[in-house]
């Protein structure tokens, strides 16, 4: 009766690719889930049949045993120590995504007859907003959709009465960044979806109320969510929910209410490290502004391709950019991918292509881009 | 500011067990995660920098993607020929672990004034009865509590009036699991949380409406959970609620509204095809039975052990014992894990030991263990 299982296909250019590279991979621009740091993942290779000594792989460890403990306290630390994140804060790691977290803020924090604000810059921001509808009033204090969200909004009134403002820092698909945080009024706290530029940079987390982010972009593996709450924020939250969704269950438990999943925190754990060995989000910002320089300076000189961001909303994650014509953008995709740079190809909203270059990106890797370009553009004059 | 971070734990005991054993794993009897086949270890450690020759790890892969998408169409395929889990059904495979299903089943499926039907059979079907409190009326159609949850009530008059009976086919913690489905009555469909013995017996899908697990004991790492339910539940389903809450989403969406946690469901389905090589459902209860009669046939035997679960309740996966004496029990907890037997602590709401011998867990290490307590037990006389 079932059919035939369809089998994990075999990707043939890159063999090719392999011989004149002489290396196992490639270089990966997907959007999310993305490349990661080579050294964690040879790490985390050795810890799949025993992590250190045990004897027990890392999947395999109870998540109320010593050895998964010490792997949680280390990244609940070390993550304190990236992003100087004070005692005023709980560091939780959950599931479902920011995708659960757009409904689990205002089922939190967002009573009926309530107001919040919301910064619409794509469609992340908006699908955000579609669940806080369901609990309360939304105020968009701005959007970009009139430009198909290819600019961030200057700095907006902030709305007196807001329980929360709700904005997006990076928005993945439309490769556009805010530069720094809107302003907010009264007891009005900040909560940000940093899904896909979370630790690229330093960030003042005091400023926030709460900040959350998919693990899949700047962290690890997806399937894990970081949270990091103001800790009166999760007294303050809706006790009339089911347990999974109230904050305060699992910062009363430390994430592990139910069994957490481990090999992501663990994961997680090692991406930190790497963050920490690189020089901390300082060194992240200087590596990921070098990086992104090396592209937009190339597209700004280009006359074949064009950024699609306005110039002072660029981000330094997504670099979205158009031939302007639909034929040459498929094929300087497909011509791309033949030579080894995969996930080119732009979100169907924009089109054209957009490459994801986050913390883990190799600097030569969009060097490698240029030059193909470069070349592209060479054989279509 | 931030402390040091703890280190992972050296496990010294087991520089002196291996040197014994000449092996790099122990028997690891842990409830959950737990022990996985070591052909899917091998096989996931093969695919962390490169899944297959596509020069992209599978953490790293875009869920988008085709390789990514192969190994979640396997996925399904397989669990529906493990199975014979009919095209009535949808198999998803969703994030939050069976606490998270706790609350989701009764938000979408228990209005106000509505009835539901709960088995309480241990500490887990209570959470899962605290979760429907919120939402409608619980009826508890039989509890085992009166004895500490050790033995799992005869067959119950089930409630003409009620939506869903709900029960917890294995009680991880009391050992104890039930032969056979409950009977309804009505329109009441069966919800059952399988999550500590899912497919380690032959199951009739047909006669469920929702079956729900998470990944941690029997199919995987933690952090997947799978759900198989009835196609025209989904649609039945509450529509006022935050859109990853409402199963229609995943099952529209493929599980891939939003990012699914990949590295996770792409284990599972190394385990999926792993029960196909084992012979499927059917082979793995005969080795499952064979494993722990092994187990229930000492305890029976013993003067010194005892098994708690009542003779026709007892769980082919969790197998509970104690001395009578808590000094004995902890004196034989911390020789077995020096000897390489770890995870064997029982659930502190019943003390003594707990033998957690998922599909997973080798033949051989329980009759290693049979030799231990042997030796054990006669030394104590």
């Amino acid at each position: 009766m079932p059919e035939k299982p369809p089998a994990i296909p075999k990707i043939s250019h890159f063999a090719a690719f392999k011989k004149d590279h002489m290396t196992a991979r490639i270089y990966n621009f997907s959007a999310g889930p993305a490349v990661m740091p080579e050294s964690v993942l040879l790490e985390a290779k050795e810890a799949l049949l025993s992590l250190g000594d045990t004897g027990i792989g890392i999947m395999e460890h109870s998540h109320r045993g010593k050895a998964f403990m010490a792997v949680y306290e280390q990244a609940v630390v070390r993550c304190r120590e990236i992003a100087g994140i004070s005692s005023d804060f709980e560091v939780l790691f959950l599931q479902g995504g920011a995708s659960l977290q757009f409904g689990m803020v205002p089922m939190n924090f967002l009573a009926a007859g309530q107001t919040a604000d919301y910064l619409i810059t794509g469609v992340w921001s908006e699908k955000a907003r579609d669940e806080a509808v369901r609990f309360g009033q939304v105020r968009e204090v701005c959007s970009s959709k009139d430009k198909n969200f290819s600019y961030i909004p200057g700095q907006q009134t902030p709305s007196a009465n807001s329980v929360y403002t709700h904005f997006t820092s990076n928005n993945t698909i439309f490769g556009t960044q805010f530069k720094t945080e809107p302003a907010t009024a009264g007891s009005s706290f900040l909560v940000c979806d940093a899904s896909s530029d979370i630790f690229s940079r330093p960030i003042d987390v005091s400023k926030y109320g709460l900040i959350y982010g998919g693990g899949q972009k700047n962290l690890g593996p997806a399937g894990v969510t970081l949270v990091i709450i103001r800790k009166d924020l999760v007294e303050k939250g809706n006790k009339n929910l089911p347990t999974m969704l109230q904050y305060r269950t699992h910062a009363k438990n430390e994430s592990m209410f139910n069994t957490p999943p481990t090999f992501g925190i663990y994961v997680m754990n090692l991406v930190f490290q790497w963050i920490l060995d690189q020089g901390g989000l300082a060194a992240m910002a200087t590596k990921n502004e070098a990086k992104a320089k090396v592209l937009y300076d190339y597209l700004d000189k280009s006359k074949l391709f064009q950024a699609t961001a306005a110039a002072d909303s660029r981000s330094l994650m997504n670099v979205t950019f158009v031939t302007g014509n639909e034929t040459i953008d498929n094929q300087f995709i497909s011509e791309a991918t033949k030579a080894g740079f995969d996930g080119l190809k732009g979100h169907r909203s924009v089109g054209g292509m957009r490459a994801s270059i986050y913390n883990a990106f190799p600097h030569e890797g969009v060097v490698e881009l240029v030059k193909f370009m470069q070349a592209f553009e060479a054989k279509q004059v």
